[in-house]
């Protein structure tokens, strides 16, 4: 991949670099401002087509690579971008101003979860290969052989996100699940990293050559969302979409695709606020701890996390006391950080100003500033009471960055009504002690249907990326809630069941034959593998 | 159950019976177009509103009850089906027409399928239960002790269909399956079987009273589409639907469901056409014997069935000669039938008009007339070139009644080109002798993309209800081909993951327990099982 290391402003477009002849942008270093070289061209409306075409032509012979041949694939990749860490680096912290610590971090999560789906892809679960043998002399009727597993919808869009590069971008979690599950993928660039995507577009590139795939299984295009995203997303070929971004990206992704003669799944994963509750018997025990390790989390990626801790709810008292005031000082004590560019920044500072505009709302902390960032974000604190925030729902909606709010309530009791009003999250986090057992046992009940992911005793951000992990949760927090965009079961989206019946055994998928030549996991008349 | 035998015309909205003030409509005999009794008076809006209230109060305790409280429930709705078969069978014949055999057929279809899903239940592993233990060494960072389950989506809307009127009907496969999820179901009821749903609808109501559960768990209304479906699907409460019937209605509740503030699954189960390909050396072999069966499958039903072989194509040549001249002979000795209804059996009239009027379409054979049958569904047999079924689209729409059509072919290469042009499909079918298995292995390659199942030498009509069997496919066979409305992996449509982060031990749910106290599947840290 040596050659391969030198930006040249193109997509990548099955084998082809293709430099987008639409109007062209640049990544920005949102620390200096500075623009970086080289330019992009954006695409057209034919390079679209190009790209859906090819990942359609690809469809049939990826789709029936043997698990193994998918497994290798999916290692090479992973190999591919660890070999480039050194180039990739530095231009994912000047495109984005994330510090190189967490940059490292991502890139280790973004090899390491191409690897997991390797070995998912091998062990054979995601299959869901199912047998139920002929019953020949069941009466009244025969029961004829069938058998089922599962097989990939078809080619995938991606749609990178600002906030991770890496992680959820090019090589993500969306392109890593539907390429295990035997789909070609698609991926419009965000525009805010081009050139980190192309070296990561550039590493997939190369592994998809190494392995002899046919060239459409991975093609990287970049463009503005209303023309050559919703092209994309109305493109007959494509049959699923993964996307992490904004709500309002998100909703109209969703409804390009029910507008489509043959509609299509989108799994968006879109707002959510992630609620944390600290019962009265933990602010009591640790008031002044959980006040600390809340401002870690808030602060943590300049605040720009899908998990974010954006509201805390905490009953009044002693323990609320001494956790405000103790998030407050770590709040005063914060520096400022590059957000990941200007048009972030510029909606987190309206978002900061609503927020200090809203009746009843006041400002309790603000993290130091720093005039040598140019897209700076400051940390902010606010605060308001139980009462206040159930009349204003303006206080419900997610604000991008490092702003969080501080709700007193009276009482536990409160917490029923308050979740009622709340939308769907991503994540809701509860802090108790044995003597809020009681307490959490009933908010864990009156959480559960909103949510993806219940905490205890710990902070939302920092997202696992495992089996038992979801990252998902009823709407807005995504538009599926079905299913997750983090951890194994993230293969699951891009399946379908196909059911086989009196098909000649020399006629059968490896996968459901006779001799379970693959060896994997199959529930035989309904028992288990 | 004995007082509830005597049909009231009244809806089930929780444990009362309601009678719609909105327009009534009568169930009609399809065979002697008499009307019958009672009036069935249809839902009002705040009837709507009422079910799915009580189907949301009784979400929070019917989730919560045992895995083996479920299966119970699950098993006197079935009992209380069986011990009203004598009253039920006369109500289902007199209501749809279709012949007792096949009525009690459904009827231990629909029983068994609840029985089924009460064993799924108990089995546990549509739970999908993972523990990723916590790895409190690991570096650089902690691994947090995850767990993963699924959920409930919450409360469902069930469509009832006209060709099931019980097992795709109030006591059906969405009604088991959303039931065994743990969802309560607010079902409307399809019009033209009003008493038969009033008794399957009895029948449930009367298990919810005797295992002591919420009465929102189950209610049963009447209503049309346009307003009162239309209003059920739009319901901020429900959070899932499932449905079986037309293409245009399963479009509007797809688009009811995607215009909702907040976005809902659909799961529609629509139109097909079922294509059969007949390869050359099977009708040589076999082609007499095939166009006997061809009509068997055809006439099953009167033809009423979503598995209905629509289309049939076979090679030209001496065998397709013998295939279509049995099948002709069949049609022509096959009797006349009463459709389900007269707007169906008017649709029916209309829609082989239009294909008895298409340029290049042959009548080949039609069954005997019967004027003694008001709603009469009369056998119908068209032959087409290859050629003009490529060029003519409509030709590719379904039918919905005893009606199909032969297209021959000059060689199989046409194939691939056919089934470019078409839909998604529930089935596809080919017959084949070892000679045909190279085409045959092409054919299947070439139609998997497509279809929910794949059949070889045998027939698409009769869906098997078990583990394996899939009931679903592209659009616009579903709405949604992720999954299946028949057989036991159904119930995943009315579920989705949460994961529990660090939870204390004692606020676990059962199935994620540390003890596995239900004894159930559970993947711990990625192994099978």
């Amino acid at each position: 991949m040596a050659d391969d290391l030198v930006l040249t402003g193109a997509m990548l477009i099955g084998a082809e670099r293709v430099t987008g002849t639409g109007k062209p942008i640049h990544g920005v270093d949102p620390r200096s401002g500075e623009t970086l070289e080289p330019a992009y061209g954006m695409a057209e409306l034919k390079d679209v087509e190009r790209a859906a075409v090819l990942a359609a032509e690809a469809f049939d012979s990826y789709r029936h690579t043997t698990p193994a041949e998918r497994a290798a694939f999916l290692d090479t990749v992973a190999n591919n971008i660890d070999a480039i860490a050194e180039t990739l680096v530095p231009r994912v912290i000047a495109e984005t101003g994330i510090a190189e610590p967490r940059v490292r971090g991502e890139l280790a999560r973004t090899t390491n979860q191409l690897r997991l789906f390797a070995s998912v892809v091998r062990e054979g679960s995601w299959v869901g290969a199912r047998v139920d043998p002929a019953l020949p002399d069941r009466t009244p009727l025969p029961r004829p052989d069938i058998r089922q597993r599962k097989v990939p919808v078809g080619p995938v869009a991606v749609f990178g996100a600002s906030n991770f590069p890496l992680a959820f971008s090019v090589a993500g979690g969306d392109t890593a699940s539907a390429l295990a599950a035997g789909a070609p993928v698609v991926v419009k660039a965000h525009n805010a990293h081009p050139g980190t995507s192309e070296l990561v577009g550039t590493a997939i590139r190369c592994a998809v050559a190494e392995h002899g795939l046919h060239q459409g299984v991975f093609s990287l295009i970049f463009g503005d969302g209303a023309t050559i995203g919703t092209a994309l997303v109305s493109d007959p070929r494509i049959q699923a979409v993964g996307f992490t971004g904004s709500r309002s990206g998100g909703l109209a992704i969703a409804a390009a695709a029910a507008a489509r003669p043959v509609p299509i799944p989108v799994y968006a994963e879109m707002s959510s606020v992630n609620p944390v509750f600290v019962l009265p018997a933990a602010a009591a025990a640790r008031g002044a701890e959980l006040g600390k390790a809340y401002v870690g989390s808030l602060t943590t990626g300049v605040g720009q996390l899908c998990t974010n801790p954006g509201l805390v709810f905490v009953v009044d008292g002693p323990g609320a006391d001494e956790f405000v005031a103790s998030a407050a000082q770590a709040i005063a004590d914060s520096d400022a950080g590059p957000m990941l560019n200007a048009g972030i920044q510029s909606a987190y500072v309206n978002g900061v100003q609503r927020l200090a505009d809203s009746p009843e709302v006041t400002e309790a902390a603000s993290g130091r500033a720093n005039d040598d960032i140019a897209a700076v974000g400051r940390t902010r604190l606010f605060a308001t009471s139980g009462a206040a925030f159930k009349a204003n729902p303006d206080l419900r909606e997610e604000i991008f960055g490092p702003a969080s709010l501080v709700i007193r309530v009276d009482n536990v009791e409160e917490f029923e009504a308050i979740i009622d009003t709340m939308e769907g999250q991503l994540t809701a986090t509860v802090h108790a002690e044995p003597d809020d057992h009681a307490t959490a046992a009933n908010l864990l009940r009156t959480l559960e249907p909103k949510v993806g992911r219940i905490l205890f005793n710990g902070w939302p951000t920092g997202v696992e990326v495992g089996h038992a992990m979801v990252h998902g949760g009823p709407f807005p927090a995504t538009s599926d809630s079905r299913t997750t965009s983090v951890g194994t079961l993230a293969i699951e989206r891009f399946l379908r069941p196909v059911a086989y019946q009196n098909v000649p055994v020399e006629l059968l998928p490896a996968e459901i034959d006779e001799a379970n030549s693959l060896g994997i996991p199959r529930r035989v008349d309904g028992q288990r593998p």
